[in-house]
């Protein structure tokens, strides 16, 4: 309530002192321009199509590093270069998951092993499953009950929360630790419901981690699979048959890449960006090929509607942000060794999809005055800029102090495809591409003359 | 601004109240009810897949009239019924569009005949293209220039604004009048460019009129088939050969179908719908099976919840919108005929996309009072009370002064798909279709509760 009134206070001074009009009119240039001739579609198109999904330390992730590098100097970026980052390396190789009830015929499921996981080095591993709803359910079972099973974590993802964030987030926590946990108690191996809003068997793979535990494996099965799993072992014992060849290799030297041009009135930095890395099943297109395109977007339209940039306006592509954040973390290494003063920063890395506001950590006051802007964005569709939180590869320039924050496009369709086959060129619309590159350019520009 | 203030204000009055927390309550049981529980998907699913595009005076529309009552018995109404209404019949048949520069090959075009528009009765018809850009360019030519010509609309589809359906508003007098303009200046018939966000070849059907005018054919070609014609024009004379079948045939009786659940109050009406008629391409699922499957989740919603309405709720599948509006004018009618009072009428027919607000078209103290409610919605994403303007089923109503609204969906998907062969089920999203429904849910509460 409080906000709405300060909104609109605020506003009512900005008309006051006649800057509405003046950014007003810049921010339809900008919409005008993006929206008519834009190029971020035509370079997502290429990106996935040409080169494809692009995990770090994949032949594809190097073709990728070249490919930015030669869009942010067909941008307009007075510069270019490559910052080097050492990445880790994970690799999945040929992989099946089948299951058998009794004396029966074995069954194929489709699976896709958990990013950073380890596999069963190509032998069969085998065990009876037992499912747990919920890890208050997984604690209650001692060692003796979990030894040798696998352990099928069955935790729905929420239909019921509307940002579908707050769902991937309440569930997250099986992906991430569901292999430690289940090593702990003595099980095999872990399968995961998936980290989906889709009713379809698509798995989605994602990050996990194993802290001190025994490296074992964890897969994830898609929704209606687990549903068919759930429903079988109601009435009966099952048994699950896991082969895999994933895992971790030696650490790479590879390189996130950084395009900017000069700031006109001090070298201050704004940052925008996204990642350049994606998991290695569909074409990494609205995760996060959508950041990496719009991002170049606000950089080539400053430059081709001739705004003059105050401070330093910058690209980072960052690398390896789905398997390690190194990209992000060397980022913020190299700023803090330079004390290079960033001013702001800002990632694109929830989705291509329609623009609905930007998700803002900073202080009170900061926040405070983006938010009496609102009215020069809600014609746009952005209307929102009450999430406090940012991109992952922006944290280390957070923790610094740096205001950051994050585009946040409607999350409805995000996680139907989310780190899938399905996250492809086709499920990401050019307008709705275009007008998300549109609030970034018109929050760059704000900050820039503001800040 | 003045808008936000009085939001504001408003709201904490609510809050003093504490109004706010016993419908904040109770949006949430509908949202999760709908999220979790809704049918409107599945429902979808079956109406175009198991039975299709349905124009008016097709088997498909019959099918999909028993259908509807059915779904409507289904989801609880205490009473179904269908209302009479004639209808005109309009039907494709085979049709062709070739064009050939000189003494060169025919070349096929994609292309559909607008709806409405006679055909050539199987006949070849030839004549030289002459392309204009504009009205304003065509008012230029002479009757002699016309005489005998193809004349080529080639107005663009505005990529400018940011809601669609301001660029569809823009350009639809191309489409409706093309025909019409031709034929009074002798020309042999009409192509246009399709209302058409995409860019592809994909062609839009729709509307067209004849007014006075001699029943010339007029065709739509998509945006990149445009785009070539032009280019070919720039450099030579270029002829075009169309041969089609499409025409009006006699009137039918038909119907539109009814569904009510009694008002416990009184018997005043709240209306919610959408068009159960589609054209007769694609398979009408955001145009308009989405608004007809939402329209029945609300009522739905209220009977699961025990939502007891003080008013009676009437979900009304308007027969016709498309080529005819015959459903919406004979519901008015017929409300007139009998003097039934009517409080509120809301319309679904902007797709199924991501729910965005509301528009509204009343008095101001009313609007004033459902904007005050916004703080409501916000959370659901629901945050533009703007726009004045609703549904065209049921526009006699608001003739009639009844406060009629219409959902507001993200709009820059729908004129990729409209009235093509790609409005699909496929390009439906289960939550977000459902996310819509709980706007409409919501809103038909809030009224039942307020009026």
């Amino acid at each position: 309530m409080k906000n709405i009134l300060t909104t609109a206070v605020v506003f009512l001074s900005l008309n006051l002192f006649g800057q509405t009009k003046e950014d007003s009119i810049q921010f339809s240039r900008i919409s005008t321009e993006i929206l008519n001739k834009g190029k971020s579609y035509n370079e997502l198109k290429d990106l996935t199509k040409n080169i494809g999904h692009r995990l770090s330390g994949s032949e594809a992730y190097e073709k990728s590093v070249k490919w930015a590098e030669q869009k942010l100097k067909e941008a307009g970026a007075d510069k270019v270069w490559l910052q080097e980052v050492m990445i880790p390396v994970w690799e999945r190789g040929k992989e099946s998951l089948k299951i058998k009830a009794g004396n029966g015929k074995w069954k194929s499921l489709k699976m896709l092993s958990l990013g950073n996981s380890e596999g069963t080095q190509g032998k069969d591993i085998f065990g009876e499953i037992i499912m747990v709803k919920s890890l208050a359910e997984y604690d209650k079972l001692s060692p003796e009950q979990v030894k040798n099973k696998i352990v099928f974590f069955n935790y729905p993802f929420s239909q019921s929360y509307i940002q579908t964030f707050k769902a991937y987030s309440d569930a997250a926590v099986y992906r991430s630790t569901a292999a430690s946990l289940t090593a702990k108690k003595g099980g095999k191996f872990a399968i995961v419901r998936s980290l989906s809003s889709a009713y379809d068997d698509v798995p989605h793979t994602g990050a996990m981690r194993y802290g001190d535990s025994e490296k074992i494996p964890a897969v994830a099965i898609g929704n209606t699979t687990a549903d068919e799993l759930e429903s079988l072992l109601k009435s009966q014992k099952i048994t699950a048959k896991l082969n895999s060849n994933c895992g971790m290799k030696a650490e790479k030297l590879s390189h996130s890449v950084i395009g900017e041009i000069t700031g006109n009135k001090d070298k201050s930095v704004i940052v925008v960006g996204g990642h350049l890395d994606s998991w290695d099943v569909g074409e990494g297109a609205h995760d996060d090929g959508a950041g990496i395109v719009q991002s170049i977007e606000v950089l080539r339209t400053f430059k081709n509607l001739g705004i003059k940039n105050n401070h330093t306006i910058r690209v980072v592509c960052f690398a390896n942000e789905e398997n390690g954040l190194k990209g992000g973390l060397q980022y913020g290494k190299t700023v803090n060794e330079n004390s290079e003063k960033h001013l702001f920063a800002l990632e694109s890395d929830a989705g291509g999809f329609s623009p609905r506001g930007i998700a803002l950590e900073m202080d009170d006051a900061k926040i405070s005055q983006i938010k009496s802007w609102s009215p020069l964005f809600i014609p746009y569709g952005a209307y929102d800029f009450e999430g406090r939180y940012s991109g992952a590869d922006i944290s280390p320039l957070k923790a610094m102090g740096v205001p950051t924050a994050e585009l946040v496009p409607d999350s409805q369709r995000y996680f139907d495809i989310h780190h899938t086959d399905e996250d492809t060129f086709e499920k990401v619309n050019r307008r709705e591409l275009l007008l998300g590159a549109t609030i970034m350019t018109q929050m760059i520009y704000m900050i820039d003359k503001n800040w």
